[in-house]
């Protein structure tokens, strides 16, 4: 058996790890590759990695994920632009804009686009259901995790070490698509 | 004198009106011409409008236009996200995050690109320094128009009809230099 061996095209290492230690379970190595990408305004996270799959051009198989938090009371906010909203107003910014609101539902979505230097390109879409917590709970993982609880569960993501986290997880399970794929058909 | 003409890509009616109001004065006829064009996630408003400008081919002169609000208690929030934070959190979510926060400075600032044929580029910028209300107040204008007051006034810009606002807003600080330009060089 030929070791399959694909490229993560992303700056962030928190998702490198979490994509790594999902592809290993399928015989996949994911090898994480820095290089500049074509982000575009969109509401849809699969034209968002679309337009970033085609603006790069490799000699081997790479994937870009793209990922956020769509907030029902809030109409989705901060969807694809979850990264700059942390960074600007941050937890707490969300968790102010969610004071006496009490539906808190919302979800994560990843979504992971393959490409092979054949032009073949595929969609792996995750989500994961849940709710806005009151607080901010929890030191592990990283962007949203302290303050999204998982639907039937009672710990935010910021309460779960990876492994657990990687259990309900919006990337894990796009991440487990992708490595059933990848198996499947080698 | 032959009569200068140039296109506006935006579909965004109230964006043109303003421009078109002021151009006229440097005698440029502003024309709207709606067409896709792609936006990219940068923190850059020129970067923003430089990528636009490239991904269009059109045989005629013609202007690209971004424009953001940038907070300064709220690290620029919305920024170059703007419209899509507009569409979701609303004015009333901007207001809910200046809860309690009294540096409520801010300011509107727009660039505009502009593109010939023959290559030539050139970028205009214009800035209004301000103020966030404490409440919506007025009925004019559009976005968040209703919650700022520019510095040394105290109506918003949506207390003030167009011809009021074009007296101060970004947008048209921006026009002002783009006219004055094509004018002295014609």
């Amino acid at each position: 058996m030929i070791e399959l061996k694909i490229y993560f095209v992303t700056g962030n290492r928190n998702k490198f790890r979490e994509g790594a230690s999902i592809l290993k379970k399928y015989g996949v190595v994911l090898k994480m590759y820095r290089t500049d990408k074509v982000e575009i305004q969109s509401n849809s996270l699969r034209q968002i990695v679309k337009y970033a799959l085609q603006s790069l051009n490799l000699d081997k198989p790479f994937i870009v994920e793209d990922a956020g938090l769509f907030i029902k009371s809030l109409n989705g906010f901060p969807g694809p632009y979850s990264k700059y909203v942390y960074k600007t107003i941050g937890l707490n910014g969300i968790l102010k804009l969610m004071q006496n609101i009490l539906n808190r539902e919302a979800y994560f979505k990843s979504v992971i686009g393959y490409c092979e230097p054949n032009g073949l390109i595929k969609f792996f879409e995750g989500r994961v259901y849940g709710y806005i917590s009151y607080k901010i709970r929890g030191k592990y993982g990283f962007g949203y995790d302290p303050i999204f609880i998982p639907s039937g569960l009672d710990k935010t993501f910021g309460e779960m070490p990876m492994y657990l986290k990687n259990k309900y997880s919006h990337r894990s399970r796009a991440f487990r698509k992708l490595g059933k794929w990848l198996r499947d058909r080698s």
